[in-house]
């Protein structure tokens, strides 16, 4: 794209409202947000409890690329890129597996765990294996949630894992075990998925179970007093049990908490805060459906949430973690992968039922991709104008607009090519 | 597309012969297209016996745009666009439906059936709701037809009023029925669609159903006095009756009737002209296939066709309507549909039956499908050469190209900015 | 696609290895290669004995464009373009069939089986018909393969028809009958379906079938005497006798013969070479599966291979033969259709049995389609690195690279119009 014709984009914007309509179909406009953003940041891939030995390994396909995310045999985790330095066959096939070496079905070149270039038959005895390996991907690990970064040197992980990783920690995911997964592939663009995500404006009448369980139907600033008395009653009751077992209470206020922080920066958040008298989960009638999860012993933990941009959001209870995945397949097309968690030792039909697990939020995933679709819809057409938003139910809609238009601004176009420019980069993006 | 571009394109046709190749394929042309004529002109969109109470509506989904046409509580029409204007969402979502006001499913913002705000839960006490009402389309009705326009201030519509509503109302579309209708996909542009329409040149071979009751397979200037004589003959046996229903006949010549007419800019038409003896409907053996419609109080009416550019046109006999209502959906695609309209008051199963009032243009419709897609794949090949039309059978062809061409020529292209130019555009394009 | 770009991309390329990722999937040089190599060379379309009586044809659909091949009353062959001179419809609906004419289906032009234009009802009697043929297509025959050439006037073909013709005539090619046929539709660019074709590096683990009948998965130069002797055994165990049978054995080293040769800019190859003891043909278990075929009158006569550039080649055994023929439909899909053919006389479930038949072939051709996805999937991500070629196995994929670069390098742009170049253009391409 252009510089100028992203310039001349980004003017049409309006503050305080939606984005333009440009914004969710421009097909160069979507190559720089893949660039800027899908290729810049931390992308959460999976959890390290689906890869507990040695050889585990999944993959994570992200716009062209193939990622595997493997165990190595000292525990440690390595992400490379799936792609034989040969003549570029897929070298893992399956979307999950085991493997001792990672062998290229073609002609069976060999890479160890780490992706050094064991074997190579057939070639000369003085080929360079040293610089054929599998590519390697940046990776970080948080609380049993991996993160990976296509950027070469991407930007810093350190403040979103001392934020998050405290609050992460006690819901166990690193001993967890993945119960469900579903793939969806939901017809609009990935900023329309995160706008939806970042207001409960439209959850009263869309998410009717939701708004049983949670406080996040009421504005930021309501007025009345009675809700935040409830609010602050459903968090007292709850305040010293949860800080005898090690847990913060991050958000007591009427509203959803500021994510993202446009003004400074941050793309990450945790928080733990209360659920509606009655429900000690987020499950259709508010009981608990699996055994406790991590270091839990109480099941009135309330809610933890866990965020990360561009593409991962969590909500977990006491039993269970529900994980919401989001990656991009064009500016009209968002592959989403939701997945339900529960204690590694949990036994489905016995300490379980995927009926009762599943459908808080299956349904409310499903409810949030039919209204996405039909907002993509509507954007298309040629009489959409951006409308004003909210400031009282859609400041973290916003916040994200602001967010996005940020990264668009900021970072350098020429960032793959010119590692040299990365560290200033980052000193840009990340303002704690 | 610029302007040279189009320029150059246009210079290959060649007068007296079909499209060359790139006007079937291209995708900057048709862009062009979409705007110059389909963004221009007036599309048939429904009939009003398809809405007859306040709050009935339905959806017109015209290339990014869905549109939504509605009777208000005082019993007019109005249409309006199907988008949200707080966050874009459609509003409307399903395609015929009833609403006493439209509620937007994603916020609520509630809006009239004049597309006015009326509400808008949360949002600030001073919002300007006045500026933010459902955009309104241009909408016209003409004896029970609903023609919208998507220009700002769209090309004059009352010479096609004053030319096909009087020929229209003894139909009685206004006061009919929906018995069945059928959405085609057709694999092929929309003006390789109506070329086919616009002479019965292939209708011999390809629609032996068709030309036992029509006349049309003639040619015109057929040097056959029988063939002559036997219109002559249909016609004047029916002139007297059809004179005392009020009923004009308009076409008595041996070929069809010229449309459109390219030299006076004309895109609409109606005439009624006479069957074939032995015929009183449009059906496979000619019997009559449901009650009688509209004013007639005879069978003996010969056939209505009423036709406006680009993308309508209708068979009317005296029991039932076929209308048939094309919207391009790419250079190489156009979504057609289908509708047979009968008497309010006839009963399936009884006053008629699909089988029998469907068969003879669901027939020739997919007939014609069949035709306009082996064209498409010839004129896709790089050895098509536009080959010389017929004057005889195929003069209403030629008219169609050049009324075609003359859209793109005399149009400014700066129309949907610039609409002060729009009074001028009119006087060049409606010359009557 | 600009020259300098063009240029660019033909820089990246580094001698001795694979191709660089945009030759897989860029839009503008697929077009270049379907100018430049598909329209410009000789295509394999089918078998003369498809055809064996006058009005006979088939179909061979190919980039945009739609080919006849019709045998005609004086037995000869013709390639016309399927499409007609009046207003481009398909002439030729069926993908097989007979015809005494070809009668356009839209308006019934009629043309002889030559694509002279014989009858056109309607048009005025002056109609310049010898002006509106079916147009041409360059056509050869060797030896019962029929061969074609978009372009106005091909590159030579004589030689290869002397190097071939000798080789595949005692096949009877032209006295079999195609047994069956399967089409495909592989996700992968055509010359990764070619480079795969070109080395036999992959079939140790991935043809476990195929070696057992095959010398060819040892490389060439291969250090082990025992292999040289085993072949030379095989060969001369067999020369008294296929010499007697007036065959030529042809390639008696280890490792594949040179194909194609890019110093040389040879697109064509024939070849027959000896199977692996106790097999006679490539079956599952090398035993005879129809009746001998042609003028073989030994079942041993070891196995013909035959290639032509872009899109065929053939292994034939005593029995029946397997043709391939590749189609390219964009930068990232194939169409192949692989064809088993045996004697003509041969009756199915009698003489042969379709299950024992196919399957080796069906299913070598089918690994390597999987194959081939992987590698698409794989240089589709952007850490793909084209990687260095084995000297001793994939020589021939290191020419099949360099004679697709010199095509590319060496055809004028400019071929398609100015056909007065053509003449210097095939000095340049052909060096025999």
């Amino acid at each position: 794209m252009k510089e100028r014709r992203l310039a001349e984009l980004l003017k049409t914007y309006k503050p305080g409202h939606a984005l333009p309509r440009q914004f969710y179909r421009d097909e160069e406009l979507y190559e720089v947000e893949i660039d800027q953003i899908w290729r810049h940041g931390w992308l959460f891939a999976g959890f390290t409890s689906q890869i507990p030995k040695p050889g585990d390994y999944f993959v994570y396909d992200v716009d062209t690329d193939s990622i595997i995310i493997v165990r190595r045999e000292d525990g440690s985790l390595a992400a490379l890129h799936n792609v034989c330095r040969h003549r570029g066959s897929l070298v893992a096939i399956d979307p999950i597996g085991h493997a001792q070496r990672f062998i290229c079905p073609y002609h069976q070149w060999t890479y160890d765990l780490s992706g050094k270039l064991a074997t190579s038959r057939g070639m000369p005895a003085d080929l360079d294996r040293a610089e054929l390996c599998l590519k390697p991907v940046q990776l970080r690990e948080m609380a049993g949630l991996i993160y990976i970064s296509l950027a070469a040197e991407p930007i810093g992980f350190e403040a979103a894992n001392a934020c998050m990783a405290p609050l992460a920690r006690p819901q166990g995911f690193d001993r967890a075990r993945v119960a469900h997964l579903v793939d969806y592939e939901v017809h609009a663009n990935w900023k329309i998925v995160w706008e939806n995500n970042r207001e409960c404006y439209h959850c009263d009448v869309n998410h009717p179970q939701y708004v049983k369980a949670n406080f996040d139907r009421y504005d930021a600033g309501q007025v009345n007093a009675q809700i935040a008395q409830q609010i602050e009653a459903a968090t007292e009751r709850s305040r010293l049990r949860w800080e005898a077992q090690g847990l913060m209470v991050t958000h007591r206020e009427v509203g959803l908490a500021i994510f993202p922080d446009a003004d400074r920066n941050i793309w990450y958040s945790a928080h733990r805060t209360a659920l509606v008298d009655g429900y000690v989960t987020e499950s259709i009638d508010g009981w608990q459906v699996a055994p406790l999860m991590g270091d839990y012993n109480d099941p009135d933990v309330g809610t933890l949430r866990l965020r990360t941009l561009p593409n991962f959001w969590n909500h977990s209870s006491c039993d269970h973690a529900v994980a919401t995945r989001l990656t991009p397949a064009g500016p009209r097309l968002t592959k989403i992968r939701v997945m339900w968690l529960v204690h590694q030792d949990a036994v489905e039909g016995q300490d379980y039922h995927l009926s009762e697990l599943l459908s808080f939020w299956q349904l409310t995933a499903e409810q949030d991709w039919v209204i996405c679709e039909r907002v993509q819809r509507g954007v298309d057409s040629r009489a959409y104008i951006a409308g004003p938003l909210s400031t009282t139910k859609e400041y973290n809609v916003d916040h994200f607009i602001r967010w996005y238009l940020r990264q668009l601004s900021e970072v350098p176009s020429s960032f793959t090519q010119a590692s040299d420019s990365w560290a200033t980069a980052d000193t840009h993006l990340i303002v704690l």
